[in-house]
């Protein structure tokens, strides 16, 4: 495939204005951060551009979406800034084929809440240094475990904890421990309609984790995992009534 | 387990008011055929009571879903009636573990959707005298399948064809095909928080497919399979906060 | 279903035998523990027999094998000793619908793996004191939760870690972690056939796990989860040619 | 990606050189039919070659299976000729993660047989003249369904029914009915150690399917879709011992 992949990565970009600390770790934000390590890792197989809250309509118009292969999403303070015109349009681009990669506390983001139909809610603990988080791999092979060591190995970071109230992913692929003995199903793929989602937990606005290139690498996986091209299908918000033998005029 | 299963038998009831034809199938309702099915193939292994969207909140109030153990769900002329906080608390008690069976067309109802969180819109065409379906298990051995005969067949039916736009079922028991050539996954299994769902399409107000006992064998099965037994969990709508070895003090 | 479960446990019954500090943990053998356990937690729901490798045909005979519904499988010192003959038979009622809970280090075992397909092989480290293991629900609601504390904390247990090489489960249930960081996907539901297998990890030989109260729930659970009744079906050997139409004459 | 993917197209090549009729549709093997049409639709993305049972190994070598990326694999009158030392030698390749495409009649080959753990069995019919199998897609956006017309209509088919005795398939993608009634899961994906795998039953010797476009675009969907990239990983036959944190010397 020549044609890059067309990437819009989404960023909430609250905590790299608002806090201090965050922007000493992300001064041009965290999707400056994942655009980098992306255009490094896939060179011209992608063409990034980012989108943020504050921008009208959060950057997400129907034409960016409309361009828009892959759309990875980021949000942790603001979810509930995110207006409901806008969810709706990120859905139906899912669901007619756009990927998604949804990242860290973007697991309470209306978005992934709407497509799941659970309240992707979970347990969690942020030490004042963080915690040792071990990703390991059950699913050697699968296309978003190329390149990442087994256990990817997560110096400081927040903890997350099961019951993860998601559905059963269609493909597990991750699974952390994290110091304090808990585990987390952190790395999680859906099909939803005719668009393939991932859930990636690691990833944090406190500790560097975006800096990490092991997990640059998982998320540049992410995108060519779920790229699905420039068709969009249409699964239609309405049943479809069809004539007998429709198909043998329709069909190739 | 002596305890009976408590189920509630919801029925939107219009077509059988409204419509002759379907008055003269279903004198006694859909849901008065479908509690008699279970009485007779569970005996003192249930308790089955009715509810329908004309009651005041459709019968459905925070006091019958805590003494019920499994919702049946037929909806179709009045899924847009259906109040949203009652789909609000139907959701809410699958999470927590109430078993729910949807039948035919409540796959777009709004209770339905919302815990799939797709469409759930499919191609579907009701020929004047319907048309054959033969319903094949693909699991056999799976409890859903205990007494169904492989095909099932129901002489009449409306068609309902893929795309069904569902998640990938956690399990898939049965698929259908029809004279016209269309394929249904008619039987599908979800777990969605605590709670397992069954989907099953075979039933319609139109032709006399809940008089068929394999058809109510199913719906029997279905309500033995999704019985989680009366303790409902709490799967919080929120993220919980943990200390470090909480579970040193709350585990057995 | 008032006729119980009729339940093999099979045991090589090796360690305990040649081993004196497994002996003093379980004098009876694992298999003596184990029955005790299901008949202190089901009741007359179910009728417990075992058999062991050391008997003619490992006392899994034809006649053996035809009146049991659900068999329970733990292996170590002597897989290879398990006769192919065996093997073979298990393995077809297993496939004919015969429920199948296989634990700790039968992972190894011929049937297990043949069942799968894969290696089965895991990582492991055994120390002295053995490693706390803590073993969390994924899937809360299940039948194999039922009862079971999360976290299920196992003070002492040899490590097993990923990747294990089995297929992706149908059901993911419980992931554990152990005190080195490792995780392992410790409560496994897979379909083959048309019979219904488990795999449940905690449980050792050289560690008193089967005392455990918890551990015994979870096998009660399963064993109660894999029963397929007594109907075993036939899953032939060889393809079915069929004539057109022979579902009219067949179904009922 | 610019490195090619390396496919080996196997076929036992007897029904093309022993039944005229057969060798009058495939002349030069259904195998150089399935060569050429990989080679058209992928052009520079593959290197493809050929082997059948007749080469010494089955023409499958460790150092042809070490230089192949995917493996398609065509077999029906002869799976009991093929030796079990090369099967052991293919399914190896797999675990470590060779591609495999398996195609119609090799759903009884040793190799699917023995990676999948079930008889693999079906029911069949062949009609003098076939029957019409429409092939219907389940999983809209998936890899294998891109341009694939939905439902693909084979004119004459031999009737492959349910129950299909496989696992439940990873992902389900397409379902097929058949004229008499019978539905078929005909388009499977498995991961079996690091190795990914489609069955696509689709193909027959007696009717010129593999000369229809569609279905050698399901075909080169799947040879790029199983492709795992030119890394075998080592899933051990054994399981492995490990020291406490062996993981922070080995990890990056």
């Amino acid at each position: 495939m020549t044609t890059p992949i067309r990437v819009t990565i989404w960023n909430e970009h609250i905590h790299e204005q608002r806090d201090e600390p965050v922007r000493k770790i992300y001064p041009q934000g965290m999707h400056g951060v994942i655009a980098e390590g992306l255009r490094e890792r896939l060179g011209d197989r992608v063409e990034v551009r980012c989108a943020t809250l504050a921008e009208p309509e959060h950057g997400l118009t129907e034409e960016v979406l409309a361009a828009t292969d892959v759309l990875t999403w980021w949000g942790h303070a603001a979810h509930a800034a995110v207006e409901d015109q806008v969810v709706d349009r990120v859905v139906q681009h899912v669901l007619g084929g756009m990927g998604l990669v949804v990242l860290h506390s973007a697991h309470l983001s209306k978005v992934f809440r709407r497509l799941m139909g659970t309240p992707c809610t979970l347990r969690w603990r942020r030490a004042p240094e963080g915690e040792r988080e071990l990703v390991w791999t059950v699913a050697p092979g699968h296309p978003l475990t190329r390149g990442v060591p087994h256990p990817l190995i997560v110096p400081q970071q927040e903890m997350y904890g099961e019951f993860f109230a998601i559905p059963e992913p269609d493909q597990l692929v991750f699974v952390s421990s994290f110091e304090g003995g808990e585990v987390f199903r952190s790395g999680c793929c859906f099909r939803r309609g005719a668009g393939q989602i991932v859930y990636f937990s690691p990833g944090d606005q406190d500790f560097p984790v975006y800096h990490q290139p092991a997990i640059l690498q998982v998320i540049a996986n992410a995108v060519e995992f779920v790229n699905g091209g420039r068709e969009r299908l249409k699964i239609s918000p309405q049943p479809s009534q069809m004539e007998p033998d429709w198909y043998l005029s329709e069909a190739r």
